[in-house]
């Protein structure tokens, strides 16, 4: 039997499980989610959607979207993330699907999403010693897709002119940026990540759109800590948010 | 008779004639000096050196340099920088030629300098209204030569490993990352300028390698103003940093 924990966020609107050895998702998830604008009637896909937890976030901020479904190769992360979406009763806007992404396009049908989003596998193989937890290596090392099957299939998946969000290593922003470029996502709006005030950055935010024109708005950084375990107020917000009217 | 300002800076180190009418450097010139690192004995080429004062401001912080050549094609230009070089007694240091970027591979052997730096024209034609003063509009418009030339002239004139600085506006910056890596340039720090903190960036500043592998370090942004017509502490520095001892 595996082990759970479970987090509650937004004063326990969301409640969360976690396997308590695995995968656990970090600060990353609920910067991404806060970086996401939906509009009403929309349609998501997240690709890549572990315990389900950005999917969720979204659509307790988004509650008048239409749909998202969360797809996950691991089957360990599949029934942990349908527990989740059970517990906190969006079954009627969530689906979790077990598919590879590289074999969606036969499973759903071509341009039919407004947003797609993923947290994807951070780091190459080659980078790194690899984490012995299969669970973690597939979700943080490039083993089951890569960055490039992640935008290739994003991409196919986007109706024209929808939006694609990532959050991604900033020491790897140039290889997001060109891999971007050659599937035809024109990014739109970049936010940079800095753990602290006058440090570097370690995450970049992403909204790319497919087939737009070149142009970019690059927002002032994400900055995450005060000090020393302490979020900034923007961060802090991020866990207390209360949902959209 | 054209006429001339004289502009001081570093306490009356380094003066700098400039048309009065005409093309005029902006903060970004000083802006992209200061991102710079110049090493002892090194050479350097500026592409498009306008009045010269972005390679004034470089041998006087970096008097060790081997020497540093600014090309600029506009004949009142070339004048002008020739002028401020003797102005500050920097023939030793700096010349100016005057040559045509598309023609400079016939003018200077292949994979000869440590160092490329430039200010390049920021706009295509297809964008604004074109300034109706030619010189503004040459320095400022891709219509002598575009990012493109620069970045293929700058990447053939650079040795293995040499470095390149760009300062670019911050909208255009996905179309200059995926030039740099067309041209197997690879960006290894990246800074945006904001003018004012909690605002949008303007500018990038970026340094690439000749064959550097990909990873890049996202330095935390400058930022110029700290309110209206006053200017942060390290944008302040600028002028009046003393050189290097």
């Amino acid at each position: 039997m595996r082990e759970y924990t479970l987090d509650s966020f937004f004063e326990g609107h969301l409640k969360v499980y976690q396997h308590k050895n695995g995968y656990r998702f970090g600060i990353d998830a609920f910067i991404l989610a806060n970086f996401v604008h939906l509009k009403k009637g929309e349609t998501v896909l997240e690709l890549g959607t572990g315990c389900g937890i950005i999917s969720l976030i979204l659509v307790y901020k988004f509650p008048q979207v239409k749909r998202i479904i969360g797809i996950e190769i691991q089957p360990s992360l599949v029934s942990l993330a349908r527990k989740n979406v059970k517990l906190n009763k969006r079954e009627n806007l969530v689906e979790i699907a077990q598919v590879d992404i590289k074999e969606l396009k036969e499973k759903f049908p071509h341009a039919n999403f407004d947003v797609v989003v993923s947290n994807p596998p951070y780091y190459s193989l080659k980078r790194g010693r690899l984490n012995p937890d299969t669970e973690k290596a597939i979700a943080r090392h490039e083993i089951k897709s890569s960055l490039l099957d992640i935008v290739k299939t994003g991409q196919y998946m986007l109706k024209e002119k929808g939006r694609f969000y990532f959050i991604y290593p900033a020491f790897r922003c140039e290889h997001l940026f060109v891999t971007l470029r050659n599937y035809n996502l024109e990014p739109k709006r970049l936010r940079f990540v800095h753990p602290y005030t006058k440090k570097e950055a370690n995450f970049v935010l992403v909204e790319a759109i497919k087939g737009g024109k070149e142009e970019v708005k690059v927002e002032f950084p994400l900055i995450i800590y005060e000090k020393q375990a302490e979020y900034t107020p923007e961060v802090a917000n991020y866990y207390k948010t209360t949902g959209e009217k």
